[in-house]
């Protein structure tokens, strides 16, 4: 219930893609709320799109209402990669401040569904943090969920690091720069270029998962040396049969 | 359904202590199990046996069987850390095999429900390994949960990271061999001694919780210059008050 016209935005953390594979808790924060919204990255991934369209028809009370915010364009090789994304976080400000205006003008709840956790490599929180700047009525509330990386060692079956370990969790772009004595067990996201070719020695073990938790799951794991090949072919071809991509890995440095 | 005397272990991830922070899967996984092993850590994990009991009262069916596996004395400050920690593993696989031999004579499914998610400080998927070695015939089925990193992260409605920055998950006894370059986003488990006293530089920022996303939830952030002293005041109070304690932090440079 609102009060006056005080408004809650959730933030959900939806888990890594499996239907079943989100809480009670992001179920209970859908079926609370009143309006979805949803930050449009268009065709590319759709499929992204289709899921979270069936975790409401599941989850979502009947009357919740979808609204589409279209995601400003984003230039995904700048010259200065950090003002760029700065650039594309306040133009997804303005988006979702406008969206608010427009779809809770009584108040009420509107959510996001972030895929994973909403800790992990997604900017939804860092843009809702500036939309409390600017209204002060708005109340955040964050739901965590299953991040890929946990999906990625459940469906190994491993524990990510060595007895006591520490885990590294980075991406494709920062791989290369992990310092020594941090990349015994690596976890790397958002690489679609398969960095650990260049970083790992052919000994290493390599985790590797595609679409974990779904229909499409792939898996492969075994010596860097053994597996890169197979790895590289498996993901191009399903990247070219499905049209897009998410995969994760776990590198491990033995002995 | 088992096959002849087929047998299953389930591995079930339920997140960190809230009731509703368990995925579906788990929920599914857990009405579809015959027996839990609960490996019983004594009176001083008691809450923690409460917590999976309630889980099993909600969630598995009627019949569902519940057995207490005793677990092997451990020292918690051995002068070989490994050594004992190879050896407090041994004396657990023992103790399993012979629960799935006496209570699962004829096949069927067990289940250990571990807390957050399996692949994060915790030994259970290493001793299932040695089970798998012994009983050909057992499968394993691993279900990821929610960790208490991202229960942490979610109830300080904050990124774990910078934009695009690594991640270096650890415990109290690992924080001081972090190394230069790999210290801006710290998550760091199992620390009783508050160990980023001696590494911490006044100006971090540090994001504490305990028994987060339970009832008892504590939460503490802010210059660790500034808030030290709380975070030790508070620990050691809530864990005067209920007997034990369970907390986490992410310790963050800026600048
Ligand atoms: C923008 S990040 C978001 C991560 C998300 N917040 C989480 O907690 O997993 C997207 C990256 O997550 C990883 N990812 C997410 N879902 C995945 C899945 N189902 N299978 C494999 N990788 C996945 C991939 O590395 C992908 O590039
Ligand atoms: C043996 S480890 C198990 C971690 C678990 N597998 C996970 O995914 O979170 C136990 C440590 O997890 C952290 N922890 C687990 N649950 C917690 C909670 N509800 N609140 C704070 N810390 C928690 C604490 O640092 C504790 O020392």
């Amino acid at each position: 219930m609102s009060r006056n016209n005080e408004q809650t935005l959730r933030v959900i953390g939806i888990g890594p893609g499996g239907a079943r594979q989100i809480t009670l808790e992001a179920v209970d924060a859908i079926a609370a709320t009143d309006v979805f919204l949803m930050l449009d990255k268009g065709d590319r991934t759709s499929e992204l799109t289709a899921v979270r369209t069936r975790m409401l028809d599941a989850h979502a009370r009947p009357d919740h209402r979808v609204v589409v915010v279209p995601d400003p364009p984003r230039d995904r090789n700048p010259d200065d990669y950090e003002a760029e994304v700065r650039r594309w976080h306040a133009a997804r400000v303005d988006a979702l401040d406008s969206a608010l205006d427009e779809h809770l003008p009584d108040g009420g709840s509107a959510g996001i569904l972030v895929w994973g956790d909403p800790a992990l490599y997604d900017s939804t929180l860092r843009i809702t943090d500036r939309l409390v700047e600017r209204r002060g009525d708005l109340a955040i509330e964050v739901i965590p969920g299953v991040t890929s990386a946990s999906a990625l060692t459940a469906a190994h079956g491993i524990v990510a690091h060595g007895v006591g370990e520490p885990i590294t969790t980075t991406t494709g772009r920062r791989l290369a720069s992990t310092p020594e004595g941090a990349d015994r067990n690596q976890i790397v996201m958002l690489d679609s270029s398969l960095a650990f070719r260049e970083t790992a020695s052919p000994d290493d073990i390599v985790y590797w998962a595609a679409y974990v938790g779904t229909e499409h799951q792939i898996l492969v794991s075994g010596r860097v040396g053994d597996v890169t090949d197979e790895i590289v072919a498996k993901r191009a071809h399903a990247r070219e049969r499905l049209g897009w991509i998410m995969d994760i890995y776990l590198l491990r440095k033995l002995g």
